[in-house]
């Protein structure tokens, strides 16, 4: 499903990942104001989940990419704020364990694909075996060419079968995570979360944007494109996130079922 | 873990279910002071819930049993509405698929049992299987105590290995129950929830009333005893639960890990 938005990455154009912005702040005059705008976009979810869960036909799939501080952990806790709990399922996925090693690197996440009436929030994704591996070379470019022919047919076989897949990178500038990593290094609180390895990707950085580059003018199709996230705001970005699954629900136009008895002839006794 | 609370059924004593009430109010001088009690008890859990997170050694898991219409659903809303959805993870056992049938009963249970560092609620749970089999007699009466020694002992051996068991009986009335039922057969949104086998349970009230008696009778221990919760009054079915979860968490006292290395000396280019 193609939604209309500025920051579509219209499939089958070569896109520079350099011409999407990572510091926006729309029409709003200020933080507050987007915020309550945000605010308002997500509490439209809501009943359009219900209905979803309800009909039990149809899945939804986010799927959440970003470099660190990107916030993608943050972006779950403002969708998660309005949504069922019940009917949303986050998937982390992090460094695979023996057991999904010794699969192919679909599997573990074919396992955590949403059911039929759920949302389902991936932080991180597929998307990880064709950036990693590339930037470090652990595989050949041919490798990772096949990879992208991989995820499109299976994110096609998953659209087929009933799930609208909406794929966002949150776009963050260097800059920003500058000021973020150094934010958080300041709280001790934090500490435990820091990992000096965090750093090996910053110092990648160029080669990190190549790799989305490449991933998005190869995967954005029209059953699950990409949007690029302006994301050094937070608040614009939640207004962003927020109204692109807004309105892929509002098309999906999920409806509570038929229901053939009527509930009201059945005495409670 | 036993926390001191009116509610607990104390481990090796008889317990009539009918001696717990299920109409409170506490102390509190109505609706909206009681709310807004629960809301502070709730909120204590976030800053715990995320050093049981960084911690990542231990686990809480809060079982949830009631009757239809009893409150899990809004539990469950009510403690996800201060933690982090990615450090919790509701688990909703309804029939079991064909291949958790080909299965023992613990089988499903356990596979969705918290990691470390994890909040679990489960929405309904293995106390099913000595629940309706117990009612309909598809199990005899010994079959279900030999069930009572499995569960004891499997939630005896989740304790020793670290995850704290919380399990809480939504206990509300008949006429309660009633009141519930007839507002969601008014409800239209709600009618796709409707299915005439839910009055099916209410006709045997009293032999599931039996049933939690005798299992509260037999599993509550003191490694993961019982409560059994007024649950009349939602307010305060939220407060006693978000009560026991916070002291249970404060004994548990977990504690973000030392960190070896100081972050703050890593320079971020």
């Amino acid at each position: 499903m193609l939604i209309d938005s500025p920051f579509l990455a219209k499939p089958g154009k070569k896109h520079k990942l350099s011409a999407f912005k990572t510091r926006e702040n729309g029409n709003f005059k200020d933080k507050q104001t987007g915020q309550r705008a945000a605010e308002a976009n997500v509490a439209k979810m809501a009943p359009l989940q219900e209905k979803l869960y309800a009909e039990a036909k149809r899945s939804l799939l986010i799927v959440l990419q970003a470099m660190d501080t990107g916030g993608k952990d943050g972006t779950i806790e403002f969708v998660f704020s309005s949504v069922d709990p019940q009917g949303c399922q986050v998937t982390s996925f992090k460094a695979p364990t023996s057991t999904e090693l010794a699969h192919d690197y679909l599997w573990r996440v074919h396992q955590n694909c949403p059911a039929r009436g759920m949302f389902g929030i991936f932080n991180r994704s597929h998307y990880e075996d064709v950036l990693v591996p590339h930037v470090k070379g652990w595989i050949t470019p041919e490798q990772t060419k096949k990879r992208y022919e991989h995820i499109n047919a299976f994110e096609r076989m998953l659209v087929d079968e009933g799930t609208t897949v909406l794929k966002f990178l949150l776009n963050i500038s260097k800059d920003e995570q500058k000021e973020r990593l150094i934010a958080r290094q300041q709280d001790k609180d934090k500490h435990w979360k820091f990992n000096p390895s965090d750093l090996d990707a910053r110092k990648d950085w160029d080669k990190y944007m190549e790799a989305y580059e490449e991933l998005i003018n190869a995967c954005s199709t029209d059953y699950a494109p990409w949007y690029v996230i302006p994301s050094d705001r937070k608040w614009y970005r939640n207004i962003c996130v927020s109204e692109i699954i807004v309105k892929a629900l509002e098309e999906m136009n999920p409806k509570y079922p038929k229901v053939e008895i009527d509930p009201r002839k059945f005495v409670v006794e």
